[in-house]
C-alpha cells in the first residue's frame, strides 16, 4: 500500500510516534508517546489534528493505557477475577480521560468506544457460550493484543478509505491539471494515503504532473502551513495564494478543478466545510470549473436534511485580530465576524468523491443509494 | 464643509502635519514636517498613502521647500534677477528630489508639476505682457504664497471631489443598509471627506445608521488595519471579516451592497482594484447584491480600452509568506502567487460613482459621455 513520505501516527516498538503539527511548516518533529497522558496532551494541544487522525490516536492511546494498567502482571498468566475487575475499572477511567481531550471530536469517542467494545467482548467471552466455546481465562497479553488489534483495524480502515477515495477521485482528473484546494483535509488529517489529497498523490505517483494551488485559508492558515507543506513534501508542484486571489486565477483560465474536503454533508448534498469553501464554489460556477468535495461516507449525515440545519460555530475574534496571537492588527472596539465553516449549496457541487464511488446530482438520491447500500 | 474626525494632512502654522499611517491601528500619531526632507521620508515609508493624499503632501512639500530656499531673504524686498535664478534652480532640484520619493505615484508628479507651473507663471509674469501688465518684481512672499495657494487648491479640489462623490453615492444607499467594503480607499487615502467612504460618512451624519463589514484584505490587511480604524473613528458600526467570509454573509442575506474603490478603470468599465475585488463582484452577482465602484474621473483611463490591457503588478512573496515580515508561515521552497490587483469585468459592476454623477451600463457610452463633458 502506498505511504506518504511523512507519517502522522505510527507505532514504533513500545511508542506511538506522532508528527507534531503545531510546529509545521517550520519544523518536522515527531513526538514519542509512551503513556495515555502523552496522547491526551498531543490531541489537546492539536499536535494531532484531523477527524480520522484523532480517532486513530485515540485507539492506540487505549493500547498505551492497557499496557500501563497491566504493567507488573505476567504476560501469559491467567488473570484472576479480582485482577480483571480492577483492570476493567482502570481502563474505563482512562477511556473517559482520553475522551475528554477533545470532547466534540466524534471520531475520538467512536474509536475509543470501538476499542473498549472489543475489550468487553473478550471479557464476556469468559462466561459466554454464544459460539459454544467459553474461554477459560485471559492473560495480560490477550487484553493488550485485543486492544492493539482493534486500534490497528481503525487505522487500516482509514488507509483503505483513503486509497479508495483516491482511485475514485482520480477518475475525475487528467494529467497536467491545475487544482485549487482550501484548508487541509489532506494526509495530515488522516493516517492514510492523503485524505482528500489521495487522488492528487496517486496521480503524482503515476506521472500526472499536477499543479496545485493552496488557499492560505484565513484565519488559521491551514492551507499555507499544512497543505502546502505536505503537498510539496510529496513532490507536488505547489503554490500558495491568499484566499482572495482565487477569482483572478480562475478568470485567467489557470484552474482546471477545485478539490476540497467536507466536515459534514447533509442528506441533500449541502456540504459544510472550512469557511471560504462556499466562495470558491460560487467562483467555480461562474467560470465553469468543476468543484469536487471529497467526503468519506462517515461524513454523510442522513439525520441532517439540508445545510440550513447545520449550526455553524463562531470562533474567537482573536483568531482574526491577532494573527498567531502575537500582534494585534484590528483596532480595539471593532467587531469581528469569525465563523469556522460555511455551507456550500448542493447546486454548486459538481461531484462528491466517497470511498464507495463518485456521487453525482441529484444528491438526495445518490447519497441515499450509497448509504442504503451500506446496510 | 464636513471634515473627518481625523486629518491625514493638515497645515498648522509653519508645519505640515501628517497622520503616520504605518502605526495604525494601534496608535494615532501625527508627524510635524518642517522640511521637504521630512515630507520625502513620510511618502517614502508610506506614513502617507493613497493616490490623492500623496499628491496633496507633494504640493505642500514644495511649499516647505520654497520656505527653505527663500530663508534669509526679506519677505517683502524684490528679488534680484540673480537671486531669482538661484531660487529657480533650487526649487527644481527639490521638486525632482521629492518626486523620487515614490516614482510611480502619478498624483505626486502631477501635484508637484502643477505647483511648479504656478511658480513659472509667476516668474514669467515679470517679463510677460500677455495680459498687458508685466509685474515689476516678485518678493519671497509672492513665491511662497503662490506655491502655497497652488498646493491648497489641489487639496480643496480633492475635498470637493470627495463631497461630490459622497452626494452622488448616497443616492444609491438607503438607511440601515449593510455595506461590504474591501481594502482602503477611504478618508485615509485622501485629505477630503472620506474618499470612497464619502457616501457612508455623509449617510452617517444624516442618521442612516449603516452597518459596514470590512474585508481584512490579505496580504497587507488594509481593511483590518485602516478601513476599520477610520470607519469606527467616524462612529460607523464596523465589523471586520476575513476575505473568505464574504460569501457566507451574502448567502445569508446579511449584505445589501458592496462599495469598493478603483485604481484604474478602462474605457469599457473594467476596473482594476486591490486583489480580491473581482471575487466579491462575482459573489455579489450570484446573490443579487448591487456592486458599486467609487471612481474619480481622474481614474478613468480612456487610453486603456479594456481590463485586458491593464498590466497587474506581482508583488514580493514575503507579503504572503511572512506576515508583518516577522514570522514565516509558508514552508521554504513553496511557490507564491501574489498579484497586487485584479480586474473586475464591467459586466459585474452595477454602477460607477464619480464626482460628476453616477454612471450606469453600457459603460463605454457613459464613461465617454462624462469624459467628453469634461473637455
Amino acid at each position: 500500500m502506498e505511504k506518504c513520505t511523512f507519517r502522522t501516527i505510527e507505532v514504533k516498538g513500545d511508542a506511538l510516534v506522532m508528527l507534531d503539527q503545531t510546529l509545521l511548516p517550520l519544523e518536522e518533529k515527531y513526538i514519542e508517546a509512551y503513556t495515555v497522558e502523552d496522547v491526551y496532551d498531543c490531541i489537546k494541544r492539536l499536535a494531532v489534528r484531523g477527524a480520522t487522525a484523532i480517532g486513530v490516536a485515540g485507539g492506540y492511546g487505549m493500547w498505551l493505557a492497557a499496557k500501563e494498567v497491566l504493567q507488573g502482571l505476567s504476560d501469559d498468566k491467567p488473570l484472576s477475577p479480582e485482577e480483571l475487575y480492577v483492570v476493567s475499572i482502570a481502563l474505563d477511567e482512562r477511556a473517559a480521560y482520553l475522551n475528554s481531550s477533545r470532547p466534540t471530536a466524534v471520531n475520538l469517542s467512536y474509536a475509543i468506544g470501538r476499542v473498549m467494545d472489543e475489550y468487553r467482548r473478550l471479557e464476556e467471552s469468559l462466561s459466554s457460550d454464544k459460539e459454544g466455546i467459553a474461554r477459560q481465562y485471559v492473560t495480560a497479553s490477550d487484553i493488550i493484543n485485543t486492544i492493539f488489534d482493534a486500534a490497528d483495524r481503525i487505522r487500516i480502515e482509514d488507509d483503505e478509505c483513503c486509497m479508495s477515495k483516491g482511485e475514485y477521485g482520480l477518475t475525475l482528473l487528467k494529467p497536467g491539471m491545475r487544482i485549487l484546494t482550501h484548508c487541509n483535509a489532506g494526509g495530515l488529517a488522516t493516517t492514510g494515503f492523503g485524505g482528500a489529497f489521495a487522488p492528487i498523490y496517486m496521480g503524482q505517483e503515476r506521472g500526472y504532473g499536477f499543479k496545485v494551488y493552496c488557499d492560505e485559508t484565513r484565519p488559521l492558515l491551514q492551507g499555507a502551513r499544512l497543505s502546502s507543506w505536505e503537498l510539496s513534501k510529496m513532490g507536488v508542484d505547489t503554490t500558495v495564494i491568499c484566499d482572495n486571489m482565487a477569482a483572478t486565477l480562475m478568470s485567467q483560465g489557470m484552474i482546471d478543478c477545485v478539490i476540497v474536503g467536507c466536515d459534514r454533508m447533509a442528506a441533500n448534498g449541502d456540504g459544510a466545510n472550512k469557511i471560504g469553501t462556499l466562495g470558491l464554489a460560487v467562483l467555480a460556477k461562474e467560470y465553469g470549473i468543476p468543484f469536487y468535495m471529497n467526503v468519506p461516507t462517515s461524513t454523510l449525515d442522513m439525520n441532517t436534511k439540508t445545510g440550513a440545519d447545520i449550526v455553524i460555530e463562531q470562533r474567537a475574534p482573536e483568531e482574526v485580530t491577532e494573527l498567531w496571537y502575537e500582534k494585534r492588527m484590528v483596532p480595539e472596539g471593532v467587531k469581528v465576524f469569525n465563523p469556522a465553516f460555511d455551507v456550500t449549496d448542493h447546486s454548486l457541487i459538481t461531484a462528491v468523491i466517497t470511498e464507495k464511488g463518485v456521487l453525482y446530482p441529484p444528491y438526495e438520491e445518490s447519497i441515499r443509494a450509497v448509504m442504503e447500500g451500506d446496510r
